[in-house]
């Protein structure tokens, strides 16, 4: 099938692959040297920028959906994509949306109107975070670009996809303290020097170069290791790594304060 | 209409009403004098009891329909629910499940079998606490019963739902150390043992009594007041509050380390 036929097929048979009324959207952030990004992409017909997203197949059970969506729509491929929020809401799409119309008499799909995909839509938010420097979003049959933008020169997204962007960060800031997030961020072994830059970058803040690592290790999310890196004469920072068992505890028990 | 024709209507019908393919479940956890308990009721037709649950209108958002829903199967009001998580997968529901097949013989409603509510149905989950010595919950129409049981005594309940209780258990453990859910539980002004006491009961395990409350007191979860209360000759605890705007920036910043 050429990409009109597949789309035409979708907006006709897709709830029978497909289950309607549900989407899944992505939020990929990107970090990579003291520079946070959010990943974003552009379908056919549409003027605005959007977050990867698509629907969920019957035969699948969600975390594996957002990952295929993903994978389909940026080739980007071994993501951790943690889900943090649903979002709903009879204005959560304004199918009177400029861009819609748009679409629509783009492709001519009158079919579009009275379809499946018109009804009212409830959305996971999925978010993951990468280092942007290895991987090269590729846009596929649906998609025309899909680009890294700076987190604070995100434009003015679709639907309430700029919304979704605010709480995945949230959620992500959030949940910097109880799972290894930044763990995918680091070598195994890293100085303080390199998680307070991801932390400080994430967190959008200052954070007291003595205070920060106290804290970390106060919490028990990292251990200093007996062992230090050569990197000149008098300097020769302490290696710290990730307390991956603590963390997993933690998330199942909740920090443990005790 | 009677509670038959309502029943009727809802099958027939309700998916003009009801987004189809989409529901909420509600776990409410419920404290009192170091024990914790969970609602659970029990639907007609159905043998074994579940988390109230139900479906989103079309005119609602998603908080306000798990508010609703809860009021309805419960009679509880003034919740503060809060989303964890959407449950989904091919295998979450199963319809020949036999309180399923129980549920179309007991009413006899061949036509449930070919009706919107036995397509494949995604769940969205949240939970909220509560002082379950000041609510008594009532069973609406479709509910049998609804009672609070023991946290470690809760039976095999329908559908994923005991995954979903055990889930949203580990989500309000963690959310204990970056939102004030115990403040719904305590006067305002609360003495360490009174705290200690929560914590201690919702996460299952013994806390350190000198440990826990530096560490609370370290993450800037609460505050010391300038006030003891008096107990007894020689018993006069110093009274604490919940930093409230802590949490807030907590929430939407992540727990300031810096």
């Amino acid at each position: 099938m050429n990409t009109l036929e597949e789309l035409e097929d979708f907006i006709e048979n897709g709830y029978k692959t497909y289950i309607p009324h549900i989407s899944i959207d992505c939020a990929i952030f990107g970090y990579h040297d003291h520079q946070l990004k959010l990943l974003i992409s552009r379908l056919k017909g549409f003027d605005r920028f959007c977050l990867p997203g698509g629907y969920i197949k019957r035969t699948e059970n969600l975390d594996d959906a957002a990952t295929r969506i993903v994978e389909e729509r940026t080739a980007i491929t071994g993501l951790y994509l943690q889900q943090y929020k649903t979002f709903g809401g009879p204005e959560r799409i304004k199918w009177n949306d400029p861009d819609t119309i748009n679409l629509m008499k783009v492709h001519g799909y009158e079919k579009i109107r009275s379809s499946w995909l018109m009804d009212q839509t409830i959305s996971i938010g999925y978010y993951a975070i990468t280092d942007f420097s290895l991987v090269k979003p590729q846009p596929d049959l649906m998609t025309i670009t899909c680009e890294w933008s700076d987190i604070d020169k995100v434009p003015d997204l679709l639907f309430d996809h700029n919304k979704m962007v605010k709480e995945s960060l949230q959620a992500l800031r959030l949940q910097l303290y109880y799972y290894p997030i930044a763990e995918k961020l680091l070598p195994k072994k890293f100085s303080l020097t390199e998680i307070h830059a991801i932390y400080e970058t994430i967190l959008g803040k200052t954070l007291d170069m003595r205070n920060f690592p106290k804290k970390l290790i106060f919490l028990g999310l990292i251990n200093r290791l007996n062992e230090k890196r050569n990197i000149g004469p008098h300097r020769a920072p302490y290696l710290y790594s990730f307390n991956a068992k603590k963390y997993k505890k933690a998330l199942e028990k909740g920090i443990t304060l005790g």
